[in-house]
């Protein structure tokens, strides 16, 4: 494990993607959506990722100059060709055509084809607080998911986030996995040679198992509710309408076509849409009452669910985001802790490019 | 168990909603709604609940000739007073607000306060597919369910429904409480004298328990995921968001503070709003993309899942909405089959205002 300054990230990121041919507004923009990961604590999205997009780009499945641009739109909605671009890149424009089209009308909401992995979905939906709008983000990914009944991988873990400003409180920021542990918990186990609880990932064949490794022997990761007695329907269903909105909506390759993350596997046969798609949301909260009235509503929620009776006093009731923004503020005090694969994984791609970290 | 034709619930139950002083034109709006629950096989949200909506109305809680009318408006979006009417016939006022405005702008959005209870989400969300439109419902209720960490009853079972439109193949719709289970499942285990499985429900102090009827002893259900590690904090997140979609955003009454449906529980002390809240939206398909190229690809994307490699070769992988349609079919030829104290109480009911069933 070493520990990097926030600063120390950014500057070797940037002169990453820069070195990619990116612009310098796109390598900041790609750089910031990257890092918000790791300084909220979800590692499995932050810079461990950045070899994974440099490999995409070298193999030509990501364009570091891409031509992203609105294919249809009307009043409230359009649909955005990301050009192949990076989805780091390509998600924050098109958040902003939804947060410019909810200032027009009320709401805006896009759905884009044709781009790759877009980092944590809550970066995009926490663009429109500071509007005062409530944003919404969600992305379809490669498959890893076994629907309810499936022995075959037919869904990415399809994530969706949803920010909802508050006034004197902090926001209220969900950013889930549409499965019951998102894959980024599994590769902590795998590094720690240790099992996955019951009811996080089946087999080939679709029996319980507990191996972290399942996956690469043809197992799946469970949609959240793990069995159809705890409602994994459910988790299924909500999987399916990340990817429908995403990818169908916007004529991107969905289910089990969905472009793979690693370069090295080739992408699916006979792929029904342009690349990955991504799905946008963006409510300003005064198309539906004061944000006033709102936000001190909403402060009062907070503080509500914030005193629930406790099951334990030790640990209180959290809001939606609480974990994340209490890393962001720690991380920015005393650094990021990255683990030695990762460090030495940045230092071939530093290597790459003669760029030191 | 009685089976009952649809012709003469329907009777039944359009009369009860007469001789409550409904117009005709809401009796029949709210019969549809209620039965379509039965029909779809959701026996919980159907008639067994019309003498809960009387004995509302009776302690003057449902006003059966409501004022519902529009608070405030954007092109895309819209705030409803429900009046304290009938969620039955408040619910499709607004979802055909939302589909009015989607033709308008490409998408509506309506968030409606001083509601009640409105059936089944999937009725409200299906009614967009016939305009090409994709369609979203969704509800706050009265506080049966714990946060993750909480012993204390905080969110309803709060539902949420997407109905997709698809080509040849039948529509997507799902229609999910956001809990592992639906209170209706629970109730069925209670007439077996069966036990819950575990993951379903906790005791007053939050220990898993097996008891079906836990919550008469201060037990609550449990968040999709059922506990931390499979997830419940995200189970939580959807609850907690559709709670807000719905009340916050309407100014309605959120949280533990929702209305009972029980009319002899009385109202919670310190309302925040005004009544249940619900949340519909509408977006038209042909605003993001030709509604033949998407409907096109819907058929290809339902066909592909319905052949996913199954665990089991008895049972195939199924789309959102098969089980519900194939009930629909079956119990418009077959009849609809009601257990023996819904037909007691269907009969009171009846005495009640001089209506035979």
């Amino acid at each position: 494990m070493t520990v990097f300054s926030y600063q120390a990230l950014y500057n070797f990121t940037e002169s990453v993607f820069l070195a990619m041919g990116c612009s310098a507004a796109d390598a900041t923009t790609a750089t910031k959506v990257l890092i918000a990961a790791d300084l909220r604590g979800i590692d499995s999205h932050g810079v461990a990722r950045l070899s994974g997009y440099v490999r995409l780009w070298e193999a030509g499945r990501i364009n570091a100059t891409p031509n992203i641009h609105v294919v249809h739109e009307t009043p409230s909605t359009a649909v955005v060709d990301g050009g192949a671009g990076l989805g780091l890149v390509v998600a924050p424009y098109a958040m902003q055509i939804a947060i410019d089209k909810a200032k027009q009308v009320g709401t805006g909401w896009v759905s884009v084809k044709n781009s790759n992995h877009f980092g944590i979905a809550g970066y995009h939906a926490m663009m429109a607080l500071e509007h005062d709008m409530i944003g919404m983000a969600m992305t379809n990914a490669s498959a890893l998911v076994a629907p309810t009944f499936s022995s075959e991988k037919m869904l990415g873990t399809n994530p969706i986030a949803v920010a909802i400003p508050a006034g004197n409180e902090p926001p209220f920021v969900a950013d889930m996995a549409t499965t019951t542990a998102a894959n980024g918990k599994l590769e902590i186990l795998q590094r720690k040679n240790a099992d996955a609880p019951l009811g996080w990932v089946q087999d080939a064949k679709g029996n319980d198992v507990t191996d972290a490794n399942i996956l690469k022997k043809g197992g799946a990761l469970l949609p959240l509710g793990s069995d159809r007695e705890h409602g994994s329907h459910k988790g299924y269903a909500l999987g399916s309408i990340v990817d429908i909105f995403s990818a169908v909506l916007s004529g991107g390759s969905y289910g089990p076509w969905a472009p793979p993350f690693p370069a090295y596997i080739p992408l699916p046969q006979n792929m029904p849409g342009e690349g990955l798609g991504h799905f946008f949301g963006a409510m300003r909260i005064d198309a539906f009452r004061p944000a006033q009235d709102f936000k001190s509503n909403m402060d009062h929620w907070i503080q509500r669910f914030r005193n629930a009776t406790p099951i334990n006093p030790a640990q209180k009731v959290l809001i939606p985001g609480d974990p994340e923004r209490e890393a962001h503020t720690a991380r920015m005090q005393t650094g990021i802790p990255i683990v030695e694969p990762v460090v030495l994984d940045l230092k071939e791609v530093g290597a790459r490019f003669g760029i030191q970290l």
